[in-house]
């Protein structure tokens, strides 16, 4: 974008603020629904800043502007701020200030400053915490009924508005009428009589409905208020179809516009109100009129724990993605002898060889396809301007994934396109090793993501190598590839593990300027034994898809670790055998063969 | 204790909940100083209830009573309580109330009910939380400033009047004024000028100073009031003999009696303190009369990384703990074979060889000795009442530690009496190979230990076997043998683990009725390697004795275990050998072959 335009924009928003006496607008990436992907509606932060990345947030005072994004983000954010007012904050460096330090030292002291945030694309508590933080550092006031771009966006894009589709029970495995009583049944537990939900693929589950409103996420724009009795889709009247307004009336689902929830919820002056303060934004938050109980909401772990014609659903998802994946890489191997492919070309191969199998829907996500160096940089996405041919030599990672109606996958293979170093084939077979230990692993009911993290990292870290992204997400059944509550990770996700959540094992090392290594398969938590000291769960491998035996160094793996990948090759080839033929059937039964 | 004296002890306290208005009274387990251990001037749960478990909360209403404790103490407090007005609430038993909900119970409603607990001995985090609790229940007034057994503990013991002593330079290896200036600067920087300390082992160690009002914990009973310029602490003057009144005016610490540590915190009304809510008492954290920071005192962190001197200490108490432990040993295996002993009387025994080292000061902690069925009750300690004899079979599980001026021992073997069940050395050699994995673990700077627990219990795990106390835990410098602020444990525990602290390594398997197995050695972490990734540490053993290789089976061990295992005993042959001789040394000897 030209810096030219943004600060015209910023000139603009200043104009606006000294009309409103404001003395800063923080601009954060969120959206009223708080979720990973926002539709372009509310890229409010992009539009007054010119960075696009996916996490930032720029602040705007009379005279100065700033953006903090994190490490992923510095070059790219560094080249699109240029020429304009903002100057860019490094996250989790220690010189950068936080925005309530930068706030202080900006405005100064000696009266009370106003600070702006829009109250409808920020979650509760972090506009509470904001508020908390500024409070201890001087006088301030936090202002939040005001979205100033509603003013100066002038050609802003609509809401997204794409009709709902029923998602059958022949996949959902259980009716919306059932999620409901259970839902009802949970939040009574918790003294309360109502539910507000915001998170759109909660209220996709809960109803069994389905939409195209977000890039690769198949839900929509709405909100659900689940009461005693009866419940609301708050929801554009336009997006709902003769049959998906039959489908709601029948399960005892009213529809209102979506912008009357706040009077809604202003309305709602007997009961309790179950509010999520870390998921409902600050808004809504505070537009209900009743009692609020403050807690998280129970629809997360009702989503995440599949019912067992979702597992079914994911079998046979897995076994025609798996299909498209060694028709791809079968392909692969002689397009890159031919020459002449790039990471792009290859991206399109792969989406059509998915979208040629049934049930297929789109992608789950945007295909990560990272040549050499581009493998080390964890959230690299190809494009025409940063596109480079693939050569017979060296490490492709590739992590990509599809939704289908019965499922939605989620795969990371990194390939060794011809000879590699000593050094790739050490680097490789320590992040196998990590995949396969967390794979083998038992542990007891209740552990938490945390808890074991490390099992995944003990191989690298022992050789000084170490990642810092998650090790692992859950995946939504048709849903979201990222679904909650939880997750395998360093930080600290208390959620339960429990048996039959999806979760996947994506360890990776990334060296820069060289190449990264990525080996990743979607899980199912299962029941594993029972005995005197309790339940213990172990996992179940649903991703079916050979791992590259090329780049392995077998002295590094233990008996088990090799028996495993000998184990999960027999079966990758028993399942995917049936659906191949040919040289595809002749590659399979190459790439699995036992080492 | 007779019911009847528990009786008339509680009426008597219902009549003066009666003259104080008061609807329940609350008697946690803690002190004014939140210690682990309480002296018996502080056990006021005990003396209203009759219970003496280390661990409960007894709650008086004008007509019920009821006393919350933990599994451990089940079956004790039955007995404890019978006869008594005293209802034994189970805690984490689904059907247990918590006290807020018994007391909305008991209590009803209609009216404001007058909750007492004494501020003095629950930190202000707790009491706070008990009232959010209460306040979300029903109409509740949370009243602070009362002690009633203050009058009606008529013979209650005075609080302990043993004269302090300085800890030499030699063993300290910091003066305290360069102390003082490390904590006064970490004060500063959380934006405060004035600390107040009021756990007793960070006094001590703040000061160079140790004492012994406390069972096991060389500290003294005291608070610290840490200001910019000068420090003040409260003590009863009469424990300060004239050497330690010169060296704290040396060190620019005045002296004010115990009590007037409250007036003195009101008198301050300039400045900001600092005060640690979940560790500062409730009515000393409302005491102070200018502003307050919340926010963890540096001083745990600080005291937890050892300087120099104080590992070489521990270098040369574990030499000669090891030095007692192999005496031990070697004269048990005879002792067992003669008949006679108890678990009474071999405690004593060790006990009598600690003592005859250079340095030592007494226990550490209580020792557990518990033979066969007993090693599984976790924290057994072996009375006249429930001393057994230990015979030439099975397994004794002996955890057991001393004080020596220059370091501080926690020692866990199970020894292997005579023959033991294929089933016994099954569950030994897991928890050899958990204990084993941890030892051998490489991990980044910055992790913390519930990141880390996973990997001491995964053999555990897989074989359906967990145990539910913590992995490890921080070892003093001839201080607590329990020091924060990092543990290794399932629950989260932020602190992250550094270069020189010292932390236990003692999984365990406890078949309830059969037998225990622990095995613990304290460890020291040590940097291991720095790369592009980061640093990494890794763990040194300080502990010196031999582990039990009789009850092993040997093929459940990799070959990198099995070398670790005799590398250790390497090390403890080489190092202790030196102060043994004739059949000491010759048991060393043959306990540290190769296996």
């Amino acid at each position: 974008m030209n810096s030219n335009i943004v600060n015209r924009r910023v000139a603009a928003l200043r104009q606006l603020m000294q009309a409103k006496q404001l003395d800063a607008f923080i601009f954060p990436s969120t959206d009223p629904h708080n979720g990973e992907y926002v539709p372009d509606h509310w890229k409010c932060r992009e539009w007054i800043s010119g960075f696009n990345g996916s996490a930032g947030i720029a602040v705007v005072t009379a005279d100065r502007a700033a953006l903090w994004t994190d490490s992923r983000y510095f070059i790219a954010a560094e080249e699109q701020l240029r020429g304009t007012d903002f100057v860019l904050m490094r996250e989790r460096i220690e010189s950068t200030p936080t925005i309530p330090q930068w706030l202080k030292t900006t405005l100064g002291q000696g009266r009370t400053f106003r600070v702006g945030i829009d109250g409808m694309v920020c979650a509760a508590a972090t506009v509470a915490d904001l508020a908390s933080q500024l409070s201890t550092l001087g006088d301030f006031s936090v202002v939040t009924d005001i979205d100033p771009l509603a003013v100066l966006w002038t050609d802003r894009p609509p809401i997204p508005m794409h009709p709902l589709e029923i998602h059958p029970l022949e996949f959902a495995g259980e009716p919306a009428t059932e999620k409901l009583a259970r839902v009802r049944k949970a939040v009574r537990e918790c003294h309360a009589d109502t539910l507000l939900v915001t998170a759109l693929d909660d209220i996709a589950w809960t109803l069994n409905l389905r939409g195209s409103d977000v890039h690769c996420n198949p839900v929509f724009v709405a909100y659900l208020l689940i009461g005693a009795d009866e419940s609301v889709l708050f929801v554009d009247p336009a997006k709902v179809t003769d049959e998906v307004a039959d489908y709601l009336r029948n399960i005892g689902v009213s529809t209102a516009p979506y912008e009357a929830v706040a009077d809604r919820l202003g309305n709602c002056t007997d009961g309790v109100i179950l509010l999520d303060p870390a998921s409902v934004n600050y808004t809504l938050y505070h537009a209900a009129a009743c009692r609020v109980v403050d807690a998280s909401s129970p629809i997360p772990t009702m989503k995440s724990v599949k019912n067992d014609t979702e597992v079914e659903g994911y079998r046979r998802a897995m076994q025609r993605d798996g299909v498209a994946m060694v028709k791809f890489l079968c392909w692969l191997e002689k397009a890159v002898e031919r020459g002449g492919e790039t990471e792009c070309s290859i991206d399109r191969k792969l989406t059509e060889l998915r979208s040629q199998q049934s049930h297929y829907r789109g992608l789950s996500f945007d295909t990560i396809a990272g040549y050499a160096d581009h493998g080390a940089i964890v959230h690299y996405e190809a494009t025409p301007a940063t596109d480079i041919a693939l050569r017979p030599e060296g490490l492709l990672l590739l992590d990509s994934g599809a939704q289908y109606t019965d499922g939605t996958t989620d795969i990371t293979r990194t390939i060794a396109l011809g000879p590699v170093s000593e050094w790739q084939k050490f680097v490789y077979t320590k992040v196998l090793k990590g995949h396969i230990r967390l794979q083998m692993l038992r542990f007891p009911e209740g552990a938490c993501g945390s808890q074991l993290d490390a099992i995944a990292r003990s191989p690298l870290w022992e050789s000084g190598l170490n990642f810092l992204h998650g090790t692992g997400h859950g995946v939504g059944s048709y849903l979201n590839v990222h679904e909650g509550p939880h997750q395998i990770r360093q930080e600290w996700k208390p959620a339960p593990l429990k048996a039959w959540m999806t979760v996947t094992d994506e360890p990776g090392i990334y060296v820069e300027g060289q190449f990264g290594v990525r080996i990743e398969n979607t899980l199912l938590i299962v029941p594993f034994m029972q005995t005197d000291f309790g339940s213990f769960l172990t996992f179940e491998t649903l991703t079916l898809c050979p791992i590259d035996t090329r780049p392995l160094l077998l002295s590094l793996l233990s008996d088990d670790e090799r028996k495993w990948l000998n184990d999960y090759h027999k079966t990758v080839r028993e399942c995917l055998s049936p659906d191949l033929e040919g040289e595809e059937l002749a590659w399979l039964e190459k790439a699995t063969e036992e080492v």
